[in-house]
């Protein structure tokens, strides 16, 4: 995707210099800075830190780290294993990061040493553009429900989206999963608005994906979360498209939470509410989304304290709710199978249900 | 209510000293401060620019400064009748502000300028007890549905109930609609825990009603505006009581934005959601909220912009959104009577429908 009309992916190689690049998610939409990270160490910060986030990201960003560990290893498996685990100890419960580790581990596994750096590097690059190729495929399955709402319409009227926190190209190397369908829609000509929910308590809505849209050239509006409702009972919201954290195989979606409130609102005013995923996202092990799948509970200092631009330029925290009232905070919840409308996959688009997405990947995740 | 422990209501005269004292809204919860108003400009300016806000203190504050009005027209009717329009028109949507000045007027009308003084204060003092008084008796009706949950509540538990803004005494002159059988509740002794949304844009839930809660000793816990649909799933939430702006004679409800969306969870996971209101909030022209309340749009920099304590203690804006985005801000949305359990007003609970409404208040509105 584009940043300021160039190209873009959230990371790179560099090989002649030998450097990682990634894109520091941290001070977006403020400043655009591309990072080098040197070493295994440095990719390992980086995702700790979180200057990347996304579950694709994270995953390409770890395999490319695996590169610059092939070439401090020199040789040696202790050293690479060593590598290896920092990188997967950054963020224990992202599941991306583990796998592409590992792949490139057992790629590297039964070759001589001397051939670890370019297999690596080969690796990775093979994983980021995986990655990127799913979530192409996702735009390409999802632009026909986009453009059959754009030949319904009266005139040239814009085909008017609403999209709930970051499932953006942010997310992974490319495209994302939620914006691809509306990436490919606008490129083809498609006129496309979106609305754009703030996405509390870390607003990734009105940080990165309007910062994506506004890239793209993507006609979109800030809204809080609480204006969606208002906005389907007014004919004012065509189609709904999310990402997922986790989907089970019966098509319960875990996503960021309120997520479950606008798919409530999108079936109480008959607005098809649509959800688009990697198929690395499925849980084939999980059936109940509302009984099995563990929500996280974060640090409460994210609702009660927020980060912004102050009028004279610079970033600070400033403290929103009465100062000895405690807070919690919920990062996901789960929409049922019920409210969603079909699923947009890197294979077509399926109903929300255990059949169809059997049916769509008979192997069940083994692919 | 309390604060700190004493008594207080949001406004209040001292004969004494010619002024009419308010709490300055603006600041809390950071700081709490007694304001003096001592001209019916000033109180002109307060309510302009929302020092005081909520219908029923709107309304007790322009009462209380017809006072001021009072003494200051020394005996001119054309002196007193200025005053009165520089009050009604500072805010001219607020119905409760041109009834109270409107009221006052009348009163003083066939009165001797040597008696318009004291009328004026004993018809403030009216207005100001009226409201309290109904507000309090709305906690009498709600209060039932509270005790009925813990009844029904293994051990000790608190009654969870979630709310939405700030439909609290810091929007009439005391008890306020939403909470008042929260406080009527605890200081029946019913233990009770209240989710605090904190309704974005304007916080009012995580400034406001917060604050209240603290003042009070009930216990609560500030939540994303999100987070609802996910605690209404896991069993976290007994009832759902917000305020309204307007209710129709038919049942529909217009609230702060995003109450549609807590509605409907609450539909979704049978769980009691309720409206509290004193009997003027009623519109009686209107039958059909969906089609005929307008919602008022805001400026999309309520959205964009946030004010907030840092971490030094200063107040300070800071910028949320991706700046060449665009935001929108409807203020308002409704949520139709078939989402609506009950309405509690001051003559007692009724279900949102025509018929229920009408046998409650048979003179539809006329009092």
């Amino acid at each position: 995707m584009h940043v300021e009309g160039h190209p873009y992916r959230t990371v790179w190689s560099d090989p002649e210099q030998a450097v990682v690049r990634i894109i520091d998610q941290r001070k977006i939409p403020w400043e655009f800075e591309v990072e080098d990270l040197s070493s295994a160490q440095e990719v390992a910060t980086a995702i700790r830190d979180m200057h990347v986030r996304g579950a694709g990201c994270i995953g390409a960003t770890a395999a490319y780290g695996m590169w610059l560990a092939a070439r401090q290893a020199e040789g040696s498996p202790e050293r690479l294993a060593e590598l290896a685990s920092a990188l997967v100890e950054t963020r224990p419960t992202a599941r991306n990061l583990g796998w592409a580790v590992e792949r490139q581990l057992e790629a590297l596994r039964d070759l001589p040493p001397d051939k670890w750096v370019e297999a690596s590097l080969a690796g990775a690059e093979a994983i980021a553009d995986e990655d990127a190729s799913w979530c192409k495929r996702i735009g390409q399955h999802g632009l026909p429900l986009l453009s059959a709402i754009h030949e319904q319409k009266p005139g040239n009227e814009p085909v008017q989206v609403l999209t709930h926190c970051n499932a953006g190209w942010l997310a992974f190397t490319d495209w994302g999963s939620a914006t691809a369908p509306i990436y490919a829609a606008h490129r083809a000509g498609i006129p496309i608005h979106v609305w754009v929910d703030e996405t509390r308590p870390r607003n990734q809505g009105a940080r990165l994906t309007a910062w994506e849209l506004q890239n793209e050239g993507v006609p979109h509006t800030v809204i809080v979360d609480n204006a969606g409702g208002h906005l389907m009972q007014h004919d004012q919201v065509d189609i709904v498209i999310t990402g997922t954290d986790r989907t089970t195989c019966s098509g319960d979606v875990a996503n960021k939470i309120g997520t479950y409130l606008k798919a409530l609102a999108a079936h109480d005013n008959d607005i098809p509410f649509y959800v688009a995923l990697p198929s690395s996202t499925f849980d084939w092990e999980c059936r109940d989304g509302m009984g099995d799948i563990p929500i996280e509970e974060r640090n409460g200092d994210e609702v009660s304290i927020v980060e912004g631009r102050t009028n004279k330029g610079g970033l600070e925290e400033v403290h929103l709710v009465n100062p000895d009232s405690p807070t919690s905070n919920y990062a996901f919840d789960v929409t049922p199978a019920r409210l969603v409308t079909g699923l947009i996959t890197e294979r077509g688009i399926c109903d929300a249900t255990e059949q169809a997405i059997a049916t769509l990947f008979p192997s069940t995740g083994r692919k």
